[in-house]
């Protein structure tokens, strides 16, 4: 007998979590075994607090707002950043609102701590033999999950920060001045953003001049000699930092900042804008920081177009495996062969991938602690090919609408 | 008899400096009156230091690597910051200089400085009878040239920020707290780019929330109370802020605005940073400042069609131009209907657009100072339309090979 699905968002947005929805809906349109398909908006929170959208009355029939769906960046349901607290309260709640709304099939698209979400609620439901499958569906930029090659929404943003230090490397050369660029990329314990600047490199592109990841302790003195070095050769350097950089002694780099405010406090600015600080004192020439923040993760109109049909793919992979019977595993893929490039899905216990984190193998950071290894390139390079069609209006990407979620907000208003 | 020609590039970098390149080029190689096309390196200060590249070997016979130079960002021929010192020694060593490589055409790419040499030179070259033809070919992301409807490189960096207004926004809509995004967009005395994020509106996007130029006195009371205003409506606001925002005694908002380039513009960063501290203090929710930086105007992987059409447009009537006996001049468009667009190519005296500057005009900005009109829109509208084919290399924009500028920019070591 044909039961209901429901689905959420949760964590940081990516540029591709909208097609890991979208896979999932149209593979779930068109599955006997799924009634009705609901949308938890606010993830689990909205679930709790009762906030649910109709999602077969919005996409059943609109093939081309489904396609939209799936190259509008963040997250059509919206986010939460909600932990379970364990209380059975909590999960009798839950339960009793997926037995409200009929649920057979629950998913979870998210990172680390969402994957601790699916965890937690499968277990509790297997424990009260609870008809309901639990499955996780990944995403994070940081690409610091365990049990997936990499994850959905990494290969867009490390295209972003490869096309970022490309334009910024054109748009450098120009000038017959010594001068120095610093681009800080997200990853607070993972290096991975970073590493994917040097994907910039090709025969005509030598930046990023050096690479800086958090695995490896961070130098203040062996960051201003490296540059320094680089300028001996080239006129522009373009360095790429982790925000997530740190000293010796495991403390942030963005954390030494010596400026304090009115009232004492000792101000955090950036990573990258501490370090322009310290070359503008030390080395004395032309210095930029540039921090892409958000732009970097939400950067809908500049999608890897594999990243997409793997993200897409990952949502259908879930809802088949829900429906086959599987519970407290996400979908997940292994990367079979390089040249061609190509993958397997299958699914993975959802307790290898909650709150562990997969950072970048020591052995694929050069010696000097400034670069990353020819088998990082490898890894990386064919995540992000393919340019995919993004639907424009008036020279703009057309998303779908998301602005019904400013209405869901006012309920959580503070 | 055919002469030579000579070209070169000057000032900040745009999207499509070298499609105004490429455009002239591909008419002069066709064109019985040009002989040689020679390239200025590092503009004006490349060509006293003979520091001359030949396009003609480099492009003639070569399609494919015209078709990449017209969606290379930059500039493929390096730029320089060189005021003409108006001494008769300085005049003769250019003078000297061209006679030697045989030019007859002589044109310069560049905003309202490179305008004022085009202007000096040819009144210096007329004034003593010299058979050399100086043509000015405009660019500026800043849109404040006089004597132009809009100038090329002012669309691709319009839709930029029209970009990343809208992928904020649907990063930011996510969240069920109520933040407020501060976005730095480029133009020290002109608004037309944060005027040009208003194009992120549309039927489902209200964002961007509030517009502040510099045409306004900047008054911080009245930022923060407009912005409490609208968390009242909104959960996330969204804000664009010029660099060049001032307050009503004309000081800078930035925090540095005490350092002055060689030209005596004041230079400008921080203004977002300086405003994000303000509402953090005044009004305590979650503020993010973002400042695209140079990646508004180097953004080669995503330009306006029209925009690159235009450019190179406007380097073919320069050469055009020059080859029918003009000189003093610069080639421009007029608009000349909006409903289908439609412009017009012709050429100024380039005395109008020398160190003249265009701001936004008041009756464009609403009443409240915080956002511009609907005539704004329809001057915008038709500007960023149109998405180019560019070409991709495993996965990123290939442009043409500017690495030799390296090379060339050793001479200059500082």
């Amino acid at each position: 007998m044909a039961k209901n699905m429901i689905i959420g968002q949760s964590g940081g947005p990516t540029a591709v979590i909208n097609a890991s929805l979208a896979g999932a809906i149209e593979y779930a349109l068109e599955c006997n075994e799924i009634e009705n398909i609901y949308g938890m908006v606010h993830g689990i929170q909205g679930l709790l607090e009762d906030n649910i959208k109709d999602l077969s009355a919005h996409f059943a029939n609109r093939p081309s707002r489904l396609n939209r769906l799936r190259t509008t960046p963040a997250m059509f349901l919206g986010s939460c950043r909600f932990k379970l607290s364990n209380s059975d309260e909590e999960y009798e709640k839950i339960v009793s609102q997926l037995e409200k709304y009929d649920i057979g099939y629950f998913f979870y698209i998210g990172g680390n701590d969402s994957m601790d979400t699916v965890d937690k609620l499968s277990k509790y439901i297997a424990k009260n033999n609870i008809d309901i499958k639990v499955v996780g569906i990944p995403k994070t930029i940081d690409n610091d999950l365990m049990g997936i090659d990499h994850t959905p929404g990494f290969a867009s943003a490390a295209k972003y920060i490869a096309l970022a230090v490309r334009n910024v490397a054109y748009d450098t050369a120009i000038y017959s001045i010594k001068s120095v660029h610093i681009i800080e990329a997200m990853g607070r314990n993972a290096g991975w953003l970073a590493a994917s600047s040097v994907l910039c490199r090709d025969s005509k592109n030598v930046a990023p001049h050096l690479i800086y990841l958090p695995e490896i302790p961070f130098s203040v003195d062996k960051f201003v000699s490296d540059i320094k070095a680089k300028l001996e050769e080239y006129n522009s350097v373009i360095v790429v930092v982790s925000e997530g950089v740190r000293d010796e002694n495991g403390k942030y780099i963005s954390a030494r900042g010596d400026k304090v405010d009115k009232f004492g406090h000792i101000m955090l600015s950036g990573t990258g804008a501490y370090l322009k600080e310290v070359v503008e004192e030390q080395i004395g020439c032309k210095v930029r920081a540039l921090e892409p923040s958000v732009l970097q993760r939400s950067a809908g109109h500049t999608p890897s177009l594999t990243d997409i049909t793997e993200a897409q793919n990952l949502g259908l992979v879930a809802v088949k495996a829900a429906v086959a019977g599987e519970s407290g595993v996400f979908s997940t893929l292994r990367r079979v062969s390089n040249k061609p490039y190509t993958v397997e899905y299958y699914t993975e216990r959802v307790s290898v991938a909650a709150n562990a984190e997969k950072t970048v193998p020591l052995e694929w950071i050069t010696q000097s602690g400034n670069d990353v290894t020819n088998d990082m390139v490898e890894y990386l390079k064919p995540l992000v090919r393919g340019v995919p069609q993004i639907p424009y209006r008036d020279g703009l990407p057309d998303y779908v609408n998301v602005s019904y979620l400013d209405k869901a907000k006012q309920k959580y208003k503070n």
